[in-house]
């Protein structure tokens, strides 16, 4: 073992290795080797005597929370002008300020703040929108790698139904862009993928989708898209896609839905929302190994209503996190983790009596592990997983009883502790900052 | 007029006279003499010239919040064990929790942390439930007095369906009870009132209601409880009252349901929650000016449901907010108020699509003089209204554009801005703290 390759973080460790189970150690040891957890200790091996160690007694470690779907560019207008339901948000909020990032200038500004947030977020691994502006999707991608998250990014294909100073001219010009975009970003990153990123049905052409089919088995990308989010929505799809049989099917008609053979290696589709998915659709996400991002504020803050997550759990889906920011007002995981609880509480009162609520450690599990596993090994602290950690500062929530680290956990959610209280990160092994030990 | 009884401040003001407009002016003056708003100025007016201006140029100056319905005790577990309905949690989670407050050195270690973070939130004015223990109440209401806020403070009256080690062992002794601790605290403080507060109607036997009357009209007490929270509670309202019309005329058979006369000068009721009134009770409520405390994180985090705020505000009723610690998980009245519009979303798209959302004004006023208008001309920085203001620093959350003052509100309200970016508190006319000009 090569020590210097090789360190501990030591406190009040937490994680979930299944949905319904917490995993918690006081005063314990995570230790990382090569970027890898190599398992959580109550004292450190003799095998890792030497390395050294970073010492956050009293403090929480969780693992680097995973948002599967947020909009870098709408980052700039969260927690705004919030009173309106997706398809006018689009076109009076969305649109107008997405169509500002074909000046590389603003883009710099806005994506420099959005990706010093997101670091310094709880956020360790995300699934990035930028918009269809292929300068300034490199320039995100090129803010993002400085980071340190581990994260795909799309620059976003849309070829009809946007304000002109939004919509690319034709679908061969959306297409020759992102062949443009995949060549010059080709092996620039280390931390930072790129992701097929048709904006919904509605702004794609038939013959875009088709060229995005040939783009995604040539460059074997992963897809990321929205699906059944609004009623609004799916019926403007059904009059757009007369012939499809429902949202997803749309998609699918194009191979643009997860995987086309069951052995097939390459990464799955993300599709956010999934708020009014049939049964048939849901059948497709299941058989073609879909990622649900849920995105409860978003679904909340957009009136679009609350997804059947219990569902989604109870037929072993793929089902992660979203902050979905702007229609998410937060890019909070942790904010999400309560959100996602909340809904589904509303969900069982007023919709469905036989859909239980989610429990805290079921929706945290799901912004972890839940959508990590997108990812691959990512969301726990378990041996073999990706090491990434965030070190939460909950001395400021004053207690007049002892407290478990499952209940200070949970309390830190509440409490919206990730907007003040990260005092460390650490994604894949490194370091993104420490406000304990600086150095 | 007397200078060292006035100053001002200056910074970025914003407030709402009526639910449906902002006003909102930069770079301005609020002035305060004896406690009392004087107004906002764009330059400060000749009768002012010599006064003190404590400057938070480009700081947010909004009136402090108004918490309606907050239980003292149970601040010591929210956001935690959020899993429950509301009878189970009361029996599983709250009671257990309540009964420490026998043990004053208990409840003084928790009350100092309630009382130290009040302080330090948004709220300038609140209506508390303490317990049943008459020593933690008037221990609760030393606190609050100490902590500048202005508030209600109810000894809790409960003699039935409630654990041994909670419940008065008889009506006589909770009427004792509250006697002596009214004579306890008789003029002994300037900002912390007493208010009588039967828990709920099951915890209350008809002799202690009928004692509680005697006393209300004796000292002329406002009135705070439950109303219509949950189905399963209602039920067992019914089942324990069956002669009651409806929930709420289970309170006013015993004349502790607000204004008895339509000219009577008291306080009037406050109940919380409201979610399945019927229209008898709505128009009881109506013709008794009780104030409704609308919990919308309370009402989702217990499952309980979404009360009908927009057909409230349409029939001109008396609407307020509250935290419902710790049904509800916070204290943060920012929070609250983006509760309130996002579950009016939901209400619109799952229950009543003719009942149109609020929006993020409509819901600040009811934070501000909507529940104010219980404690007098509370709630806004107008000539003639309590001067209490709250002043944000929202530098932290960078933009790459300019924005309004009101959506600069927005944005720090669904940014949880209060949770760490208040840096000065003002309580009629009492500067609480000032971490920007500290001395």
């Amino acid at each position: 073992m090569n020590t210097e390759q090789a360190f501990a973080i030591k406190g009040d460790i937490c994680f979930c290795k299944t949905n319904n189970q917490w995993t918690t150690m006081e005063n314990a040891y995570a230790v990382c080797e090569h970027g890898i957890s190599q398992g959580v200790f109550a004292q450190l091996p003799e095998q890792y005597a030497h390395i050294s160690v970073v010492d956050f007694t009293g403090k929480l470690i969780i693992p680097g929370l995973v948002d599967l779907h947020i909009h870098a560019p709408q980052y700039a207008f969260r927690g705004m002008g919030m009173d309106l339901e997706l398809m006018d948000w689009l076109n009076q909020q969305t649109f107008p300020e997405e169509a500002k990032y074909a000046d590389l200038a603003y883009a710099d500004r806005a994506y420099t703040i959005f990706a010093e947030n997101m670091k310094h977020s709880a956020t360790s691994h995300a699934c990035l929108f930028a918009t269809q502006h292929r300068a300034a999707t490199e320039l995100l991608m090129d803010r993002m790698e400085q980071s340190g998250l581990v994260s795909f990014v799309g620059k976003v294909n849309m070829d009809r139904e946007a304000p002109d100073n939004l919509r690319e001219s034709s679908a061969e010009t959306s297409a020759q862009e992102t062949l443009q975009w995949l060549y010059e970003i080709a092996g620039k990153y280390q931390r930072t993928k790129p992701m097929l990123t048709p904006r919904f049905i509605p702004s794609c052409t038939p013959e875009l989708l088709t060229k995005l089919q040939i783009i995604q088995q040539e460059y074997e990308l992963p897809v990321q898209s929205h699906l059944s989010e609004n009623p609004g929505e799916i019926a403007f799809v059904q009059e757009l896609c007369p012939t499809s049989k429902f949202y997803g099917d749309a998609y699918d008609a194009y191979g643009l839905f997860g995987r086309q053979h069951p052995t097939e290696q390459t990464y799955p589709a993300i599709m956010a929302h999934c708020v009014y998915s049939t049964q048939e659709e849901i059948q497709l996400i299941k058989d073609n190994g879909v990622f649900i991002a849920h995105c409860p504020a978003s679904n909340t803050n957009l009136s679009s209503g609350i997804a059947p997550i219990r569902r989604y759990l109870n037929e072993d889906m793929s089902v992660g996190l979203g902050s979905d920011v702007a229609g998410g007002h937060t890019e909070s995981m942790l904010r999400a983790v309560c959100d996602a609880v909340q809904v589904s509480k509303l969900y069982w009162r007023l919709v469905d009596a036989s859909a239980a609520p989610l429990t805290f450690c079921e929706a945290f599990y799901l912004a972890t592990k839940g959508g990590g596993a997108f990812f691959g090994n990512v969301g726990s602290l378990e041996h073999g997983y990706d090491f990434s950690a965030v070190v939460l500062d909950d001395s400021s929530l004053q207690h007049p009883f002892a407290l478990t680290i499952a209940q200070r956990v949970e309390r830190a959610a509440y409490s919206a502790l990730d907007n003040y209280g990260i005092c460390a990160k650490f994604v894949s092994g490194t370091p993104l900052f420490d406000h304990v030990h600086s150095k």
